[in-house]
């Protein structure tokens, strides 16, 4: 037996009792007479004494030889510590050893095994299985594990069941790229790794199911953008006989659940707003709603004088910034040249200060008088002591560049705090997206969403207006979650596919058994799939997903670890009836 | 809102409620004057009913067109019935219907939604969306889903963390065949799908996660036999600082709590024996102890005479027949037959009745006496009564077709009793296992399993004869789980890959990160992994994995729902930087 109790067990009630320790050697304060070792588990860290008055001298020896993150079990007895640590739990106690076995030694790891190590991003991903040791990276694990226990808890209370959906299914080139699997048996064939057990999900629906869910891996072969990965993890959820409202008040109750039991937060019903709304008053589809500074639209009161750049303009928008009076020429010039950076990529920027005294003092006061400018004021909010700052040009670009300055004001404001939590569904998303440079229409959600009743026939005519049951769970400025009512009739799907460019026998060949199934009783259904990574790490108070993700891979989709992907044997590519093509 | 309730949920309680009902109709029953629809969901099934005393005339005209398997909502009044139905939960109401609407209609199933259905096999597995709504099969994906929660909250009460290791790995082509992934982003390079997540839960444990668990989906690119899938689930385990009876422990404990909450059955302790033991008592490393039947080894009192078949075996071994003593000439010459198909290959059998006046008729009475016979008897535990069946040869041939005799018997004798459940712990494996073919040794359970102490030195002269600190839980005569004690010394690991043919240079470019992370202090540790699928059919009394998983594959690897795997497109070949080659 390696331990009878953990590193982060003893208390000031267990002195006196004999107790076996095993874990790594976490440090060694050598004062000659005296050795401490801080000895680490994933419990805690129990600090271990061996001194000349009580310690036999060759284990005091041996204890002032123990390396950095040696494993070791020792014998004690638990005794009270001169000289208590408040901060840890087991401060009130120490052990003094009575016997001392290594278990296996350490060669000296790359980097520090400290909540702030010295190791850079690369060298932690390499040896990532040391700095799972460091607190941040284990507390986070465990976080991401209590999440899922509830979520599976919650669901399985309320009646859903799990159900396992195949990893080896069918290509669908049309949407995100596949990863594909080669088959042997099948020569020339190709299995691939879905994407999301979507038509999976639907046909458990179509199997009379009626509440589905899955904690599941899904996988996309994208150039990856930082903080995505081609595999991650959705909570993946379906229900029939339902409608919208349904969806959207068992899935708030999910996540007033998650709220309630990690962070205490009772958060309430969460507002909602149509995608339109959130487009005009946030110019984003994923509003954080912690902070104001929402969007007033000047073009009724900016267009009426000799202004030319907001007079040619589709939208002149701005938002006040709270405070922002006081802002120096300099601060100013900084945002200025800020909404201009290419990422963001606006021309220029007006501002306005709305000063102590009542005044305006503003970018434009060539062109705009006081009444102008309090008018200004009025429609976005600002107060006394505030800065408007004001963009415009092109209605949407405009709204997503005030959106980014609004986000790293807040950001620089202090105003997204990670302790605070605020939900909210953007609902009434468009059925179809314009790709502007092919002139096409894609499915915003997926082909499989139910435009609104009676919208159908716009589809022929207006197909930008169309709007879809569908809706989005946002928290904190993330989408944590998407979903929609599906279609769940084959004429109907079968239309969908027309109009998304699919030929009846491409649409057949992909999806002809999800259009089979719907002539044998479909019932209505929907769902909803949330971002496991990403709603881990913002309930975590975080928002880099990386570092809730055990084995992560890089941005070239590298396993840097292992050192994978790598090459294979050419017997092994025989096998599945290939040749490079390099 | 499509309902107010299910199909399930109305009891004697509720009559005279207004309900809302939506689901599938199951069955119509029209007497002219009287509809009766049986309506189908998840929960249940309730009995509508129209009458031309109660109901609109055009609502009765509606209901008697109801084709099977459509899908609608009613309104209606619950009420007594007349002839209650005592063998379902709703049999006692039933809903006088006011409203029809008709949600979705169903063309003629392919076969029958019942329990007893007249679909094959085939037709079910192209439609297995509709074969999901028929009792037996969703009644497997709901049990299954209760185990999992169950083995989840078992193990996390324990202090387990269930982590995500990733599916996009490296292959390590030296067991069983891996399922690869090319990499777009890598040119020329692949990943590989997991077989296990045998070396990332190692490196959890290097990383002080202590206790770990997955849920996690597998994958072996292997010649499909009987109920062998391409994908299988496992529940994967690794724990530090433990010796082999902690393991035990734990995992006895949440086999037992499974046995409990599921079944009602305390098992008390579970029965251990060695892997040497098994073979010689029940033939198999996986014995079936529900029933007795152990194996008499009667090399001892049967070379002694003229019998020329025993005396040239290595092995003489039989089993006692509870009853057999009254099988005809014909019964017993088909027992024969029986063990002379070439999948048993038993070149013959030798028998003796023990007839109920305490003489024996045998076979080979021309070279046995009474006394002999006796004790044959007195070895194989037979009874008055009973039929002793003896084959001989080769140790582990006639064992293993021993033991395929026994289980026949069994099986024929009901002695396999779907609801009682027999665990038990065989344990000292060998390490090694000599492929007859090429004369060289694999390892048993796998390259990462520990020898037992002080037996690393054997490897060298008696490579056969090492024992590991591997051990299997077998329930039922299946294999249900197993695992080992693990190596965690790079050097014991790299003798250990020399051992099994590996040379230094394969050995570090597959699993170099793991004798890697060995040097910065691995912790002592081992594991277990469960197979679900089979753990679940077992615990649902049942032996075929098959229907409780809900989108198998055929034995081809095909899933024939989705018909994949699939041809791709040219361009998504190209993208791969791969040419078929067939």
């Amino acid at each position: 037996m390696y331990r009878n109790t953990t590193c982060g067990a003893l208390r000031a009630s267990d002195i006196g009792t004999e107790v076996t320790l095993s874990g790594w050697v976490h440090k060694v304060r050598d004062k000659g007479f005296v050795v401490w070792v801080d000895l680490r588990d994933r419990y805690g860290i129990t600090q271990l004494v061996f001194d000349q008055d009580r310690t036999p001298v060759d284990l005091l020896d041996k204890a002032k030889e123990l390396g950095r993150e040696t494993v070791i079990q020792i014998k004690g007895e638990t005794i009270e510590r001169a000289s208590k640590n408040p901060n840890i739990p087991t401060g009130d106690i120490e052990v003094l050893v009575q016997e001392l076995q290594i278990l296996n030694e350490s060669i000296l790891p790359p980097f520090t095994i400290e909540d702030e190590t010295d190791g850079g991003e690369d060298i932690r991903m390499k040896y990532r299985y040391l700095d799972i040791r460091r607190n941040p990276v284990k507390d986070n694990l465990i976080f991401r594990h209590k999440v899922t226990m509830e979520v599976r808890k919650f669901l399985s209370d309320q009646g859903f069941i799990e159900v396992e959906t195949p990893y080896l299914i069918k290509s669908t080139p049309e949407g995100a790229r596949d990863f594909l699997v080669p088959s042997r048996m099948n020569e020339g064939q190709f299995y691939a790794l879905p994407q999301s057990p979507q038509t999976f999900k639907q046909l458990l629906m179509v199997g009379g199911m009626d509440k589905y869910f899955q904690i599941v891996k899904c996988f996309r072969d994208e150039d990856l953008r930082a903080d995505r990965q081609p595999e991650f993890t959705q909570i993946d959820c379906e229900m029939a006989f339902v409608e919208q409202e349904d969806i959207l008040n068992a899935f708030e109750g999910l996540t007033r659940h998650l709220l309630k039991e990690i962070h205490g937060v009772d958060s309430g019903d969460f507002p909602r707003i149509t995608f339109d709304e959130a487009m005009r008053r946030y110019g984003n589809d994923k509003p954080d709603i912690r902070f104001g500074m929402e969007f007033g639209e000047l073009n009724a009161v900016s267009q009426h004088k000799d202004f030319n750049v907001f007079n040619s303009a589709e939208l002149v928008v701005g938002i006040a910034v709270p405070g922002g009076a006081s802002y120096t020429r300099k601060e100013i010039d900084k945002l200025i040249d800020w909404v201009k950076r290419p990422q963001v990529g606006a021309k220029g920027m007006v501002y306005v200060k709305c000063n102590e005294d009542g005044t305006y003092k503003s970018s434009v006061d060539k062109f705009y008088d006081q009444d102008d400018l309090a008018k200004w004021a009025e429609t976005t909010g600002a107060k006394t002591g505030d800065l408007i700052c004001v963009l415009s040009g092109n209605t949407n670009e405009t709204r997503a560049q005030l959106s980014a300055l609004r986000m790293e004001l807040a950001e620089h404001l202090g105003l997204r705090k990670p302790d605070e939590f605020a939900p909210l569904w953007v609902i009434d998303f468009p059925l179809l997206e314009l790709d502007e440079e092919t002139g096409t229409y894609h499915a915003m959600h997926h082909p499989f969403t139910s435009p609104k009743p009676g919208q159908l026939e716009l589809l022929e005519t207006q197909p930008g207006e169309v709007k879809a049951n569908a809706y989005d769970l946002v928290l904190n400025g993330n989408e944590i979650g998407g979903g929609s009512i599906r279609i769940h009739d084959k004429e109907i799907q079968a239309t969908m596919f027309k109009h998304l460019g699919f030929t009846p026998e491409e649409a057949k060949a992909q999806f002809g058994f999800l259009m089979d199934a719907f002539q044998y009783g479909a019932p209505p259904h929907g769902g909803i799939a949330f971002g496991l990574d990403r709603l881990v790490a913002i309930l975590g108070g975080q928002e880099t997903i990386r570092d809730f993700i055990a084995f992560p891979k890089n941005n070239s989709g590298r396993d840097v670890m292992i050192d994978a992907p790598a090459d294979i044997d050419d017997a092994q590519l025989k096998e599945l009836h290939l040749k490079l093509d390099l």
